[in-house]
């Protein structure tokens, strides 16, 4: 079982635009055990599209393209295929359906030009798009089955997992069996993960790889056969031991997530003061569908006038010790935690950059203070990077915190602050 | 000039890694007027890539290919195109004292495993890797030149740079002129702000093209030839006729940074009250360097006590109302208006999803709320989309709003309201 890849472009190919459908693609099938043999990209040109078609069409058993569905000029895919495999468009009454519903649904009127977007090859099978206008098709040649889906990730993907996948396993009943899992670890960089990982030792026949989003890093555990599960069910039992409490979750688990449903589990009520975040943390956290269960306010103490009116912290406190302190960070803890009456109250202050930074406290420096029931705790750290990578370790730091917090809360220990 | 880009891994393939090698590389080549044809992945086995290679340069003049020349087992890239071109690997001396060189500046000793990465197809020329381990290397097959750069993305592009860009310009000296800009537009659906600028016409020779990345389109104009650069000046005049006010700004431009500069030149202050948006708007406009000149602070009132205490939305308004309301909207506004005492107070609350929707006042709900030195302003919005989407549609509408007030300021121009 060969399966390819095409995602159509201009935009993919003069760098005004990186493309994610291809690893989002590749993500749903592995989970089901399709593996994906090439990718490739063209651009919005007719005879392109068409010659990498034929050629994908001629030497793979499946072709899944995207993009090139929408109502514009440029967007010439469904052209192309019916040229590359002598299927002359004709106007898909089932796909025209499908367009007006979707306009309905929005309570707008159709645009004549989106009645082009139902010109579908001959014999094609429409894919409904629930979620836009451009319908996607199926098409048979010889052997091989053409699948075209829309190039926005979001209704893609629903297609792919609504149809495409559904008719592969229906072409390819049983695919090997495969096994996969991804650790989300927090709080350790790539080469200590994986020393940790290869000292402690994996059961023979797991994958390892990584995948770093900083400062997240990814462990991907793999097995095939018969066994697959079980393997990488104790593989994942021999990282949690290696990485501890560093391990976030597994599949997915995002430290915003598993902060947000840990401080629900746990019936804990949270108030934020955020300097250099920014709103960062309070954006992670609401995110999360039900974050309004355990978060109480945020409040973006920008200016000096914001920390002292809304976080009480003193003009006296600001002068002595500046609003980017170990003093101001716990001032404002407290400030928040007293404001807003809630289980916990979490502070930051510091200097995400670019300019700001002195000496003594050069851009990267951030103080995180937390003041709860249970405890106070305060810490300066330094990191480094630009303002978004400043910005993104602190928020994550401060989720960590709270995660820690939640997690000894709920497991009956003292949080040791 | 036909250029491709081969991008060689496993994890390319099976979703654990987004490839943004291929993007980044078009945008160098775009920047310097070299156009890419195709762009093509393969995983790590040997045929594989040789097959691609073959392929690629029996159809392209030039190919870029990156990844696979690592130190493990699984990089081979050096001995596919060996193959792929029967010029057996041999041990190149100036690659080996590269690495070697590098091993010295990170003050670590050389795992022999390294050496590995010194073998190369005869007759190639070394390009060195200033930043890590594995070297590049250029070699020529018939008409066609080959650069093989490592995968990662710092060492990749400074070696793209520093050897592949200046050696291609020494190929094609005169790469034929070309003019691209784009421009940021707010507020019109992609067929909308298509339907405008054909209406109102472009220039002979200028190609358009559309990006979209809702709620945001970006209009990409180019040009070729001797004129370019004024065809695409009279392009962009044209559409910023058609569009009007809804054009946030060119090349790169977004919302929150046209936003962020327009409030600080107009020396207009600003405080957040955010329901539904959790910290959105507030984390977007502290995403920009010197966003504290304006944003003097940001509430996020998420419970109704926060609402309360806050804000001074009432209790009885609460009752009365609800928190997703006009009425708690514009109480929002005015209350940290009259808290900060800025000369923006700007307030949304609304439902996000998925839960909390009724008939009445279904998931996407909104209500924007501005109270301002210079009058108030209040509209009910209804998105449609996922959680994220409707906090994003929400934000950026909040954004337009400011920008287009502080556009009025700058410009001397009332604000109707």
């Amino acid at each position: 079982m060969k399966i390819a890849i095409l995602t159509i472009g201009d935009e993919l190919l003069n760098g005004d635009l990186a493309d994610t459908n291809t690893a989002a693609i590749a993500k749903t099938l592995m989970d089901n055990a399709l593996p994906v043999h090439e990718a490739a990209t063209v651009g919005d040109l007719e005879g392109d599209i068409s010659a990498a078609l034929l050629r994908l069409a001629k030497t793979h058993d499946v072709v899944i393209a995207t993009g090139g569905l929408g109502p514009t000029e440029d967007d010439r895919t469904s052209r192309a295929a019916a040229r590359a495999f002598e299927r002359p468009l004709s106007l898909n009454t089932k796909a025209l359906e499908q367009i007006r519903a979707r306009f309905r649904a929005w309570q707008r009127d159709m645009h004549p030009r989106n009645e082009k977007q139902a010109l579908l090859p001959g014999r094609s099978v429409v894919i409904c798009n629930e979620q836009g206008t451009a319908p996607g098709f199926h098409l048979k040649n010889n052997q091989t089955d053409l699948y075209f889906l829309p190039g926005v990730p979001t209704e893609m993907l629903a297609m792919l997992g609504g149809y495409v996948i559904p008719s592969l396993l229906e072409r390819f009943p049983d695919p090997p069996s495969l096994c996969q899992r991804a650790v989300t670890v927090f709080g350790l960089a790539e080469p200590d993960v994986e020393t940790r990982i290869t000292r402690n030792g994996l059961p023979e026949g797991v994958e390892l790889a990584f995948n770093v989003e900083v400062p997240i890093v990814q462990v991907k555990l793999r097995a095939r056969g018969e066994h697959a599960q079980r393997l990488v069910d104790r593989a994942e039992m021999a990282v949690r031991q290696a990485l501890d409490d560093h391990v976030v979750g597994i599949d997915g688990a995002t430290l915003a997530g598993v902060t947000a449903r840990l401080l629900s589990a746990a019936g804990i009520t949270l108030a934020l003061a955020e300097s250099c975040t920014g709103g960062l943390i309070a954006k992670l956290l609401t995110d999360q569908p039900g974050s309004s269960a355990f978060l109480e306010r945020s409040v973006v103490s920008y200016a000096n006038s914001a920390k002292r009116d809304a976080l009480h912290v003193t003009q006296e406190l600001l002068d002595r010790h500046g609003a980017v302190s170990a003093e101001c960070a716990e001032a404002m803890a407290r400030g928040i935690y007293q404001a807003a009456r809630t289980d916990i109250g979490l502070a930051v202050t510091g200097i995400a950059g670019p300019d700001g930074g002195s000496a003594d406290k050069p851009v990267g420096t951030v103080y995180l203070a937390m003041t709860s029931r249970w405890g106070a705790r305060n810490e300066r750290f330094n990191f480094f990077g630009n303002r978004d990578q400043v910005r993104l370790r602190t928020a994550c730091t401060a989720l960590d915190w709270l995660r820690r917090m939640a997690m000894a809360r709920l497991s009956g220990t003292e949080q040791d602050s």
